[in-house]
């Protein structure tokens, strides 16, 4: 494939995943209710994907799910009858799970209610309130400091009742019931960079696994979750299946063009932390890699004490650190599609890394192999070598069964497809074995297939 | 507490240091005699002190208690019988530990046993000759100068006999049997960083824990020694119970007002080195961490290699480094009333992260617990979180009884005390339970109780 | 020895290390053939050389040892009969181990044949083709450029036929079977920097071993070898007992002006990595280490993963990085011999710290035994002390069995000599006794006592 084939293919792929954002940004996204319903519904239509429903009341671990919010419209209206705030024009403007009020007050009354950014005094602040029952509004600050003295009939038509919580499932087996697993919440309204970006870029990789038709070493599952009361849900209803997660990605505002931020798991070090770390050096500008800490999107709950799981967070503007974060400018002109088909791209190289991730033993341990009888080594003596070859050397030096392919690429500061094909021309040409695998993970996927799983609804 | 109100305290803590700075200064302490005893006995005005004596001639180790020095009057006369070099108007003036001496002689003969420094003219040098006998005098590089050929009277009224080497601990036994060690040495005449500092921040240090009433967790020996052969003999005479001590400083030149600057242990990471470590980057300004070497104060003692006692050495200048270093000019000057109260506050802090570090487990491991329906998070979701939330997020998940409050403070690069009341309240929230300590420490000190310890006299 | 007299020293080994290098220069080494022999039989006047033949076609690990090369006379003649490129002025002229040729050829069929460096345009390359025949010169670019079209008479009188690779093997017995191993190539025709430093370094170094008269610790072992199918073929016939090699060094390109590059071994941190990292940071400027790497000179070999002995390769400027390697450049003005002799220095230096490294046990563990009273210490107190009297402190204080002189000279950051000097006067002072030697590498070297070591020929 040539470089501008390449390049081709990049923006047709953006131009996708950018045109389902647009697609799902309108909707009036929360916790529980038909705009997450809606938006599983719109990604049903790429992948195969299994919605379940937990029922308001539920126990999931120490929280309990809440109740079902719906909302068909909200507003202020002036004196004259005319909409000030209009929830018709801009979901943002309702306090998120807002219970119903309606009513006319005194400004005076409505103040404590209202949410505004002095700091950005054009922009709509995106706020919520799941579990103190509240109603409020959103809008610009220099709309607020314009609001005249008076009365203003305020009206949230919403229901805040017992339902449902729902989230959506996809899951590809593979050979190994061992999986790798990618949560992106979807909770928030018309929010582009913080929700949507990980929501279009996670559908696009599930249609990349279905693409390969189960013929793939680790099983994938990808959840499209409420944020916290979601992954809390999941883990409660799956708490020994879980342990089957070997590898895992929360994805949340990968679509604006800020250098990539990864996020490490709890522990540190785990596999996919060494890996999205050793891709992105590769293959990005400035990438920086974070150390875990206990606040942030998922990831908390996923690398909670009980299950410490193996789970980072890839994004590129960090959420929290930049203007846009929860206001009406992270919107669509706020990412790019460039930019998601670039994540998209990270994310494809980390699933090939973790895919050939495995240890190979050098067949011909006592001195080099001679490389140029087969054709593998350059014939005139010279002076520099290529990348190509400096690769098979350092895969033959390193094949003792103790280092993995990763560990190789670290080591020698070579992109991991590069030592992946150095490995792969090395075992065609008789020179390598793959070492079986024999970790815990094994043992351990052994042993929960001794337990009950908690079902899937 | 407000600002002001600590402030006043500060201050008020300061001037009782500097004011028993001030008595103890113009005393002529040396490694044995009157100077010392009357040290300790002053300081017994304070706290609980027990003054121990030991036998010149004694062994000790490698080494032997040697005779006990005491000095009456010194001075060098010239010929018209004036007092030109007078130890009654300053003690540094006389060579430390000088033998006897009354004759007259010319300056010639004299000039071998003169001390001075020709880089600080008008300073008087801090000289001692323990272990080789010897008379001479100290004194300022422009008095020298300006000494006349002919001949002088020199006088030391000075005994070196058989008698004692006396040293004072204070011992408060706590709930267990561990102890922390705090020595300084009380050895050197009119010096006041060097020696006084140490003297009465642990004086005030020993005031602070006698006021817990033996509530608390770890027993705290203080000594108060003779550097060198003090340290010696106190550890040749409690070789075994010196296992007991789990945590050790040894307090010296910390009245002035450079930053503080501590050396660790030998072991490099004990507890002691990391918590002393952890306080000073958040109680002070560019405090600096020393590796350990073994030329020092008596951590070279605690830390030889048949004790390897986890004992560093907490200091603001370091000594032998700063000019005014065992000259006239470490005086009472050099060191200040607030840098007192500082030093002590420094170790009062270091005091409380060694009682309350302790690991934790988590009673709801999996997934976070809902802080908000316990009034421990915020209401209303935001962009950040107060340090206070912060801390009780990280303790939550590290608490899984593989880390210690210092560990998840260190981690979370938040002050060891903000750790502790988020442990402290999430443990009267239910959400915490104590992990019983199963270090080798306890059983250390098992063993250590079932050996004959060397009786204290 | 004064420093004078020292400078003196190191200038006259300097002047004998250059003139073997001059006599060496002229020879046309290849990996096998007459050149290398010659080479040998020069080096068998200084030292005693087993010089061991291997017939060509023995199977050694993956390869087979090549064809033996000779070459009498080599040419390109102009029509007029002038010799234009003379392989008997300069034997960088001929493609080493060319295939013979005598035809007249048009320019055009001459001209694939030809080797020049067009960024160096007065400078000869050298080019070798090992394992694809060929036939080919080496010239200056601007004599390439000045070619004119027409017809050449072309000449090289090579043999290339079955015979013996050569190579020479200098062996001392110590008191242990573990052995040091030096290694250099031997294999290239006249290049200075490149071969002849490490030769005659080489040399040099197995005359002080031969001077100790069997009076050393480790067994020495050098090896002068045709660079990759020498050492395989070596490897492949000690396959057993080269696992005796406890510590080893390439050397090459030990002559130059360039600041020393030392190139760690597989393992990383094996002794002599350490050793020779602490040698250099103490005996020379701006030393860099450099991280193992699977391409280089035999070490690649030795470190190859069914060996994985601990190898590294000393060097001043590297190999493939300086303008001049594999030029006609690399010449006799490129080395010097004050160079050569502190490269020989350096050598002997780790020597000496691999042969006295040892750990000791400290008799007087608790408190510092008192060093004044056997005149190991100042008699007045002062404040600063002597790296002789530091030294001695930190080898009692980590004497503890656990810390080798190696070690406590890297924590104590003084030179391994300086401590070797405390140790043996602490050790004289009856302070310190010496700890058996209870590592594997006894238990390795027994237990390959009992395999076959495969015979040297």
């Amino acid at each position: 494939m040539t470089s501008s084939q390449q390049r081709e293919g990049t923006d047709a792929i953006g131009s996708e995943l950018y045109k389902f954002a647009i697609e799902l940004y309108p909707i009036c996204r929360s916790i529980t209710g038909e705009g997450i319903r809606q938006t599983l519904r719109m990604i049903q239509r790429h992948i195969p994907l299994q919605i379940s429903e937990v029922p308001s009341g539920t126990a999931v671990f120490d929280w309990t799910v809440p109740k079902e919010w719906n909302i068909r419209d909200a507003f202020i209206k002036d004196s004259s009858g005319r909409r000030i705030v209009d929830f018709q024009k801009y979901n943002l403007h309702v306090l998120n799970y807002s219970a119903p009020i309606h009513a006319t007050l005194p400004l005076s009354e409505i103040k404590p209610h209202l949410f505004s950014l002095p700091a950005h005094p054009d922009w709509i602040p995106y706020r919520t309130s799941y579990y103190k029952e509240d109603w409020g509004f959103c809008l610009s600050h220099n709309q607020l400091l314009s609001l005249q003295e008076g009365e203003y009939e305020v009206c949230i038509d919403s229901t805040l009742a017992d339902g449902q919580l729902t989230y959506g499932e996809s899951f590809f087996p593979g050979r190994s019931a061992e999986e790798v697993l990618i949560s992106c919440h979807a909770c928030h309204p018309s929010l582009a960079n913080d929700n949507l970006s990980g929501i279009v870029v996670a559908t696009y990789l599930a249609k990349l696994v279905a693409a390969l038709a189960s013929d793939h070493r680790y099983s994938y599952r990808f959840l499209f979750i409420p944020g916290t009361i979601g992954a809390i849900t999941w883990l409660a209803r799956n708490q020994y299946s879980a342990k089957n997660i070997r590898h895992g990605l929360v994805l949340t505002c990968i679509g604006d063009k800020a250098p990539f931020h990864y996020k490490k798991s709890r522990r540190g070090s785990a596999e996919i932390d060494r890996t999205v770390a050793h891709v992105l050096s590769h293959m990005t500008e400035s990438p920086e890699i974070l150390e875990f800490s206990p606040y942030g999107y998922d990831e908390r709950q996923y690398c909670s004490p009980g299950f410490n799981l193996p789970v980072g967070c890839l994004m590129r503007s960090v959420w929290g650190t930049f203007p846009e974060y929860h206001t009406s400018a992270d919107n669509l002109e706020f990412i790019e599609p460039l930019r998601l088909a670039e994540s998209l791209d990270i994310c494809a190289a980390v699933f090939e890394a973790l895919e050939k991730n495995c240890s190979y033993r050098n067949l011909n341990p006592h001195c080099e192999p001679q490389l140029g009888r087969r054709g593998l080594y350059r014939s005139t003596g010279g002076d520099s070598i290529a990348n190509e070859i400096n690769a098979r050397l350092w895969v033959l030096n390193l094949s003792d069964g103790q280092h993995s392919l990763l560990d190789i690429a670290e080591r020698a500061r070579l992109p991991f497809r590069v030592i992946l094909d150095a490995a792969n021309l090395l075992r065609e040409n008789g020179l390598l074995e793959p070492v079986p695998e024999t970790s815990n993970h094994k043992e351990i996927a052994q042993e929960m297939a001794h337990k009950k799983s908690a079902p899937i609804s």
